[in-house]
């Protein structure tokens, strides 16, 4: 997918590398609104129309609404989404419209909390009713966030006729998600995103109804977040230390454009492996590899058995844990080789030091054990791909962690053994976007049944 | 001026109702850096010049520097000016300066304060120094807001040969502005300016070293500022109540893009004249206006006399005082009519009973007092239009505020009054950027001699 952004006249690309974690509302529905995607779970609507005239158009805040005008988030929608329910209008422009409906139309949304300034969470309630009269329309929910859903829903029921007057046609709808976690994963490491290209995938989620960006933001390939408090990884670990970073400001920038929108950022900050960017900016953080008895000049995964490591991990986490406000963070754990670490002297010798044999899963449990023990002092729930959860039995029940499956295979054989340790489980396998290359054939992205697993 | 976005394909015209306040080092210099706008203080350069290359090019901070790397305000920066002072350069794409010059290129930011998370203020230090030499060059300033005018200075510096290579040559500038207030003022009221175009003219302003955005942001014929307290003044008196406003998210987008480039944002709300659309959405704020002994239906500058205009006052002043961090509050206070508080026999009878007799200028003293005081409640220094000054002999004395000149005629006879009167001038009178319309002579906009009055 390309995007060309005309004014300055320079091309960026949008990393295929994403990943489309979670749908939601999947399924056959009997009372089908026209266009609402993803399908409301309860609707009906009627061949009855009511003109909309973007002259005599209002949003409203409901009497009993906790929420009232001031509230940040839904300001900014009701301009957001007038915009779209009405594309290409401009006041004063549209003098034809004048002459057409001059009935006004009402769209009085009340919320049961105010939470106006507060981020979405795990928790959040998106549930809404969404009730469409002749002149009016009534949005109810219990949060900001389900009203933003509902904003969405009744932005793609309005539709044009041939002559360019908007419709809306009499509709109810409740509507919840399916999934409380629906997600799109970017990888800005292995091709540095623009902070612009971020925003457009942003406005795209809330079109539907997505609610976790997964900033898988550092890789192998290149270390593009600016740390305040190690800034030479990014300086040394970045494409380049300047134009292919994400500031602090940056980053801010992200997480209130997603958050007016409903949506979290997730920061995933995946090691021991896929680390050999965050090598060039932090020395002796990577496992130097051996080859015939002495260093190869290579790096491996980061070094597990050096206290440093864990000061490192400590530090950054921290930093990591108040720039970003989700209460969940992905530590990643995912495709560990143990050729590097097996090759290390010293690897070797702590190996046997702790007890652990030649069995290299228990060197990457202790190391994922220190790390999520690190978050969750820092009050965060850890989030680890699936291999941190197939290579270390003991892991299962320390672990109060979320596992994420991207496996290809039997994926829900894994959901079921993760469902059945007491995990909570993302599953993201069957919805890599740039799989099967190189022509897409979209029909199984749209056939999964996340839930069609024995849960005995 | 026209600016076409044409990623969305819409038409936005920035509005000719703009202002350039005063200008910064006007005058001669002996030894002029090429390029450099507006020209410093004090430089001196020589024919040695140094090859750059964008893929060994470094900013620093300086080992003694108070702000290191973390700093929210240079962490920003340095990534913009990289790309303003390589400009179309993305890494790996220009195989053909990889062979050029391969000897790194530091510059080296030191500040003698952090302040990286504050905003500019009218006491801040925009003093820099900056020396160029071969391999590196070191700039050094008070604060970060001059370290932001010696990048531009030193981007300004950067030029390209006929083959596409970099070069700077070798220099020595200590710079400090000759005005501490440099402002530009936009009007959108009279003409609604999307928040994209308020961006574009932030960052002209930050390349001439501007460090005043003067927001004129509500007027007679509209009241785009989407107000918490009063939110029906927009929704009633903007020329759109959704589309042609500035909700609190953009505004704080403005504010904090501002303060990245080191510019304040002085909002000013203009009363008790051009006030007329306020009224659309706040009955009893406007004067009733009277014709042959009844009201007319039309309504005049605000009602001085009533207690609930000081109420209402207050608490949108409270408001804007804590949405807008700027210490500095514009109040307006110029072209008031007296037409229609003549014709209304309330003020009639206030003017009476306050002993005005029929000196309407009394009047607006007192209401402009009235307001004052109620700002500097806030803690915020006033700033008034120079009407306020011209019709007030007792203001003078009682008024610590700043005095803004906008007439044309003698405007260096009204700046020796005022400053005689021992209060600080803005002078605007000779920028008017839409005078004289419709075939724009620029050159008297820099011959200007803002200082040139006699101050016995």
């Amino acid at each position: 997918m390309r995007v060309m952004d005309s004014v300055s006249g320079r091309y960026t690309c949008l990393n295929m590398n994403y990943l489309l974690l979670i749908m939601i509302h999947i399924g056959v529905g009997l009372h089908a609104v026209g266009g609402v995607w993803p399908m409301p779970q309860i609707s009906a609507s009627s061949p009855e129309q009511y003109p909309l005239n973007p002259e005599a158009f209002y949003f409203e805040y409901g009497r009993q609404s906790e929420a009232q005008p001031g509230c940040s988030v839904l300001d900014a929608a009701f301009k957001r989404y007038f915009s779209l329910i009405f594309p290409d209008y401009f006041p004063g422009a549209n003098v034809r419209l004048q002459f057409s409906v001059n009935r006004p139309f009402t769209l009085e949304v009340s919320v049961d909390h105010d939470g106006c300034d507060g981020y979405p969470s795990q928790e959040s309630s998106e549930r809404y009713n969404l009730s469409v009269c002749a002149g009016q329309a009534s949005l109810k929910a219990e949060t900001v966030w389900g009203a933003l859903r509902g904003l969405e829903t009744f932005s793609q029921l309005v539709y044009q006729d041939d002559f360019g007057s908007f419709f809306v046609n009499k509709t109810d709808i409740e509507d919840f998600p399916r999934f409380q976690f629906r997600g799109i994963l970017l990888d800005t490491s292995r091709h540095y995103l623009p902070v612009q290209a971020i925003l457009k995938t942003l406005d795209a989620m809330a079109y539907s109804k997505f609610n976790v960006f997964h900033w898988h933001i550092v890789d192998d390939p290149s270390f593009p977040y600016q740390s305040q408090t190690f800034p030479d990884l990014s300086a040394k670990g970045a494409f380049h230390p300047m134009t292919h970073i994400y500031t602090q400001t940056d980053v801010q920038r992200v997480i209130s454009y997603a958050r007016l929108r409903g949506i979290r950022v997730l920061p995933e900050f995946d090691s021991p492996g896929h680390t050999q960017s965050w090598g060039k900016g932090q020395s002796d953080l990577l496992t130097p590899c051996y080859k015939g008895g002495t260093p190869s000049g290579a790096f491996g995964p980061v070094n597990p058995t050096l206290p440093s490591t864990y000061q490192f991990i400590a530090r950054l986490f921290k930093e990591v844990s108040s720039v970003f406000p989700d209460s969940y963070i992905h530590l990643g754990g995912d495709e560990v080789n143990f050729f590097c670490w097996k090759s290390n002297p010293d690897v070797r010798a702590f190996m046997q030091k702790m007890g652990f044999g030649t069995d290299f899963t228990k060197l990457e449990a202790f190391y994922m054990e220190s790390i999520v023990n690190i978050t969750s002092t820092l009050n965060k729930t850890a989030i680890v791909w699936q291999d941190v959860f197939d290579y270390h039995e003991r892991f299962q029940r320390r672990l109060q962690s979320v596992v994420e499956v991207w496996r290809g295979g039997c994926y829900l054989c894994e959901v079921r053994k993760a469902t059945k340790a007491g995990l909570r489980v993302i599953l993201a396998a069957p919805w890599y976007l740039d799989q099967p290359g190189p022509t897409h054939n979209w029909t199984p992205y749209y056939t999964v049944w996340p839930l069609a697993f024995k849960d005995s």
